[in-house]
């Protein structure tokens, strides 16, 4: 924390998560309650996080907020929900009163910058990381502690997942007021060590149908829908609880395929209906199911959300190889251009008999490039002031103002 | 019919059937029972139909048959399956008694020949068609008359629903000898008389999961699929009947399009998953759904079965511009071969404001061709002797040796 004058600084990070239990439909559209259960792996930092500073100033003549160097309208309402309710528990937590003295001053106006170190059309739930990480950081620089996810879920459903590390549960809850609609850490980051998740950016054009808009209509049209989020999903949080618990991998990605899977058969029930996977998601698809069936075993699974990319879990023993299938079967821009990212890979050398066990067709360039990462913890304080998005006078620095795409690694 | 000594000979003809609510999924494969009833639309045999000959006599070694000028294995399940209960019915008209006066003598081996007028690949059902037709042949060949929809069940399910004409259900029934798993007509081929069907015959490789097969597995994995045939499916079956019986093209369009839908989501919630869609199926899909909004009613509807074909449902007024718009989306290849088969259209000239509302991408030769039909009556006895696809001798004619997909119109 930073204190010049009356200007009082925090940032924080926090990072992606990836659903393996799909959240798909709201029950209240306001205070963004599902209409089932879900379960979320968080990814690792070091690869793909949001930033946030937050500051108060006496100085500040309004609340603003930047993202990615561009300033964005904060009258937005669900911006407005996570604002209100930080301040809510700020006051709630001074007893109401108003305390001239503090720096962390009630009556300051704030403002706030953010930036992602991946691309937002990436389609990689920066919503989730983006308001876990506003709502983290505020929290902090109005001294509020506690039950936070309830506050990040009123920015994006999706965001309170990302208040924890490991293997999260959103539990839906009952209350129509949304007190127990919370987010849970099943296991911590450090519980399954050799977990590893392949993030395949699809060349696509961006998603037609936003989340939002889409989960809407499926709630009204898809009979489907209704019936996967009252008796299926149910069992399967259960089930996938377990798998985890248990290190299952097996387990943990037959269930993540047929979830994902289940997912996109509502979004095709919704009228009219929705596609979120093109062909190179079929063929990532047709692929897994290829490799697992020649060594007998699940040895990856895939999930997708509502975009073309495939997010891979698998372990560490099998990154190599399966990374190199990857490569054959969509072979990378020859020229510039890292295609792996993230966590070390090493070559290896595909036997005849694999190769010609899962190639389809091959697609050149249909792949931008792939992200290796790992579990991670939840949001982070950042102790160095040199890493303040902004500046005291309270505008964003340069780091603020640059889409840091290419700081990924 | 012709004898010619100990020679009898029948040819008939049987419709290609579509269904608006979809069959998929067994509960009894020998018997080929369904999980949920089904309801199709038989299509005129004018432009679509299998023909079909069958001979007995006293010459013939063995039953054979010939599909399309090839002879096959007649030692197929289904195929005997058909032949068996033919002939069971055959004796129990004849009380048992077998009579060796009578031609139709039921010691005598028959010879089966069978063309459809379509490409078999072309995905329409050819075996609904082929066996209707098998089925209404061999009865008019050994005399039995009644129920015939059950034994025509039994070589392929939606086989049952070929057997009349018009709009037809195919109540899936309780008992667990499949007696009362029968097709029934709702309404004749003349109770909407301005009713047209358009099929849109993709550019595609052969489908790569087999119906059979692909039913099979959803069964086995898709906890929608369960859904859907329990809970669905008996509303909308009655709410289609009450759309056809009213000839309401919207509650009927709309509804079309839902279950059919609700079918591909059920393939994609298979596991391994089953895409039946390509990027073609999905242009029309986006494509119908943009003609319908620009004018604010449902003026098309889509189904598509299990391949990329689409089927399209609309009313005799619509069809020169509905033809103009997916010839201006899907410009046709420009050298050779007829685009438009089937009923005649008239070429129009589109708005600009329409052409603008409807057109996404532009996708040369995604076509191949376009069918334009309508409504049509059930299985039918040709009386001409020259359209016999087998000869005195037994042996398929010059006919049932060519396959006749030049003669399609």
């Amino acid at each position: 924390m930073c204190s010049e004058k009356s200007f009082t600084a925090v940032t924080c990070t926090a990072p992606v998560n990836i659903a393996v239990i799909k959240y798909w439909g709201k029950r209240d559209e306001e205070l963004i309650l599902p209409i089932n259960s879900s379960l979320s792996v968080t990814l690792h930092q070091d690869q793909l996080k949001t930033t946030t500073t937050a500051a108060l100033s006496r100085d500040f003549k309004e609340d603003r907020i930047w993202l990615n160097g561009t300033e964005e309208n904060i009258s937005q309402p669900r911006l407005q929900s996570c604002l209100r309710e930080v301040r809510r528990l700020a006051r709630k937590r001074r007893g109401g009163k108003d305390d001239d003295a503090t720096p962390r001053s009630m009556s300051h106006k704030v403002h706030i910058a953010s930036v992602n170190n991946f691309p937002t059309a990436a389609g990689l739930a920066s919503s989730a990381a983006g308001y876990a990480c506003l709502v983290y950081t505020l929290a902090k620089l109005y001294g509020v502690e506690g039950e936070l996810s309830e506050i990040a879920r009123q920015g994006s459903g999706s965001a309170c997942r990302s208040m924890y590390g490991g293997f999260v549960q959103w539990v839906m809850g009952q209350s129509a007021d949304g007190k127990d609609s919370l987010a849970k850490q099943v296991e911590s980051e450090a519980h399954w060590p050799d977990l590893r998740i392949l993030i395949l950016v699809v060349s696509a054009e961006r998603k037609h149908v936003g989340s939002t808009a889409g989960m809407q209509t499926s709630v009204e049209t898809s009979p489907l829908l209704k019936h996967r989020a009252e008796c299926v999903v149910p069992m399967r949080m259960e089930d996938m609880t377990e798998a985890i618990r248990q290190r299952d991998f097996e387990r943990f990605g037959q269930l993540t395929m047929k979830d994902s899977n289940q997912f996109h058969a509502t979004c095709l029930d919704t009228f009219p209906p929705i596609f979120y996977l093109n062909n190179i998601s079929k063929h990532i698809i047709s692929l897994v199911h290829r490799y697992n069936a020649y060594y007998g075993e699940t040895k990856v699974a895939y999930t997708f959300d509502a975009g073309p990319n495939a997010v891979i879990f698998t372990l560490d023993t099998v990154v190599n190889e399966f990374v190199e299938v990857v490569k054959h079967c969509f072979p990378p821009e020859s020229n510039g251009g890292t295609f792996l990212k993230g966590l070390p890979v090493s070559p290896t050398t595909l036997t005849e008999e694999l190769r010609s066990a899962v190639e389809t067709e091959l697609t050149p360039k249909g792949l931008q490039y792939v992200i290796v990462t790992k579990p991670g913890p939840g949001p982070q304080p950042l102790d160095d002031l040199s890493d303040h998005l902004l500046g005291p006078d309270g505008m964003p620095t340069q780091t603020a103002r640059v889409l840091t795409t290419e700081a990924l690694l």
